[in-house]
């Protein structure tokens, strides 16, 4: 991918030795869009994020683990203004053209002396093969480094598209997820990156659930910097894009989940034949966030009577005499009857995958959704109970 | 308590040898209110009560535990009304006045066999004493006996209101909660004991979350016989009568939460200052059913960037640069600025109290509300990823 630098470095924002400070850079001003947080509680990165964006241009991108800079009031709006602007002296850029995200513990300031002790090292060593040492900086309680790189054509020649994202606790995105940075060598407007970030986003981040909790930090940023001279040509060409974004935002979900905090299991809920579309994500989402049904699952049970009763109280229109559901391709109730025993074994086999897919079907009309969600074990506790000591 | 009779005893519904079988029986017909799950996936039991609770008479409870009869199709509405006519043939009664409840695995068929061969055994021993058996008898994954007793004085006498219930998981009632059975001897209309029920459940059952399920088979049933002879006179009355059955509630709640599985404390959070009831409702609700601040309580953190981070997704209005945060007596945020080391010590101290009261004062209204809720520990996960096995 043409024309963008990477780094990760420590800091020592983080009390562990480990990468916690992390920056993009392009090589020209690239073309930008952004989605952020729904909560009304917002971190001070997201309140910069939010007006620098109204440009559509951006250049760099600084980002902290560590430390969330939430909550952290007028000092934390200017320490993640401060930020940008000692990044911005070093890459001997304007201070506008930089972006800031941080993710960590809510309500503690940013260690300021440390941030500018380190961006001078930050700036001079970047790469583009530093790519790693960045997705791996802005991890928190994470164990994978989520990373997806897709190659396409348009009429006008090709591009890439690469996905860095992190997140694993506190997932339940609403329009973005933790933070997730997309860069590709296209040559695309601003406005039509931020409306096809923002339809990529709801076929993927804004599908998945960890633990149903909304972060303050959520962010995704995309910068296309053009660099690959490959133009966007009309409207079959933007399909072509979409799909590749789509492509390469879903797999980052996907590996979100898959690293959710102490899942065993990544689990697709299809809900189809609901009424209405709102009704099959209501049934999905709920399913998806049901503490019992995620606990059942852990436990490798095809523990059906509780995903019925997610369903139920979803709010969404149902009837249970006519729903089918299965698991993978095990058929466990069918027009609201229980298949018996064996049907019951065949479906706990199913269970044992690492992977499962689970479709309730409502028979009642056409419409369908879905969910990617993770399992819930005794290790998520343990990772949040234990999480600031 | 005058005129009642119970009984519990093992009819083998349940794979361990315990109490799985239970009865209330009123010496006369006892005017009867109910209230029911919200869910739409309903047990048989339910739509059964919801018929005969028309009536406002009811003489007799008939309950057992390890198995649901929810999902069970036609033949669990046949199952529970042939529940309900074998008892009320061994105590001689209309088939109409005896209602039934279930508690347990959703999906299994009810083992009509052993329940057909304990009634007889079930109606001979009745005895007002046996309360204690019938309190046990209706538990699953509880850990203790819910029962609450109060007397109180209304003009023309005395009465008593004797409250039971059950419940541990998939506890998140809207309107009712998993099972409660409240009786009285004192005379009181239906339609008076109804609206007089659905207004203590608001202010108690409505106010609990164990883990964010709501169950397919809740029910509070009231049944008040009249045989103290103590009559309601007028709307001075009713005040005491409603005082004394929130009062109740409010006590089976708490055993409720402080039973919830897993759980090491017992949470109220306090919501004031809103802008509208409905919002402090909101925020207090999220709250109470964050996955993440019931974690950090169970290690016992006062981890306050949570809360409000939860509050911030609630929908409700909030303004983080307003709010205070108090834990017990110590104060954690106010006007928005965390007050330091110190307080962040003392708060940590309050976290090692079994009790604890949580405020948030948001200072833009005068509305108040508040939910009582556990901690969530690694028995939960254990609990529910071995329930059916």
């Amino acid at each position: 991918m043409k024309g963008f630098k990477f780094n990760g470095i420590m800091a020592g924002i983080k009390k562990k030795d480990t990468l916690d400070f992390g920056i993009i850079f392009s090589e020209k001003p690239a073309a930008a869009a952004a989605l952020f947080t729904q909560n009304k509680v917002v971190a001070a990165p997201v309140i910069l994020g939010r007006e620098r964006i109204k440009s559509g241009l951006c250049q760099a991108i600084v980002v902290n683990s560590g430390n969330a800079n939430c909550f952290t009031g007028k000092q934390g709006v200017e320490d993640a203004n401060k930020t940008a602007a000692l990044a911005a002296k070093a890459l001997n850029i304007a201070p506008e053209l930089v972006m800031v995200s941080s993710t960590g513990v809510i309500g503690a300031p940013l260690p300021m002396d440390r941030i500018e002790q380190s961006i001078p090292d930050l700036v001079q060593t970047m790469d583009l093969d530093k790519i790693t040492s960045f997705a791996t900086s802005i991890l928190t309680t994470d164990t994978s480094v989520k990373m997806v790189t897709r190659e396409s054509r348009v009429k006008g020649g090709s591009f890439t598209i690469t996905g860095v994202a992190k997140g694993s606790g506190m997932i339940k995105p609403d329009m973005a997820t933790m933070l997730s940075f997309v860069m590709t060598d296209l040559d695309i407007s601003s406005l039509l990156l931020q409306s096809c970030l923002k339809k990529a986003c709801d076929r993927s981040f804004n599908r998945i659930c960890v633990d149903g909790d909304t972060s303050t930090n959520d962010t995704v940023i995309a910068l296309a910097n053009g660099l690959s001279h490959t133009v966007l040509e009309d409207s079959d060409d933007s399909f072509e894009f979409q799909q590749c974004l789509d492509e390469v935002l879903l797999e980052l979900s996907r590996m979100i989940v898959k690293d959710g905090e102490g899942a065993t299991k990544l689990v697709k809920i299809k809900v189809q034949g609901a009424v209405t579309g709102e009704d099959a994500l209501k049934i999905a989402e709920t399913i998806a966030q049901s503490n019992l049904v995620k606990t059942a699952i852990y436990g490798q049970d095809p523990n059906w009577g509780r995903i019925v009763a997610a369903a139920g109280r979803s709010g969404a229109a149902i009837n249970p005499e006519s729903l089918d559901l299965r698991f993978d391709d095990v058929s466990l109730v069918r027009d609201g009857v229980w298949q018996g025993k064996e049907a019951e074994a065949a479906a706990a086999k199913v269970m044992q995958e690492s992977e499962i897919e689970i479709v309730l079907d409502l028979k009642m009309g056409a419409a369908s959704d879905w969910y990617l969600f993770c399992d819930f074990s005794e290790e998520y506790v343990k990772i949040n109970a234990d999480y600031r000591s």
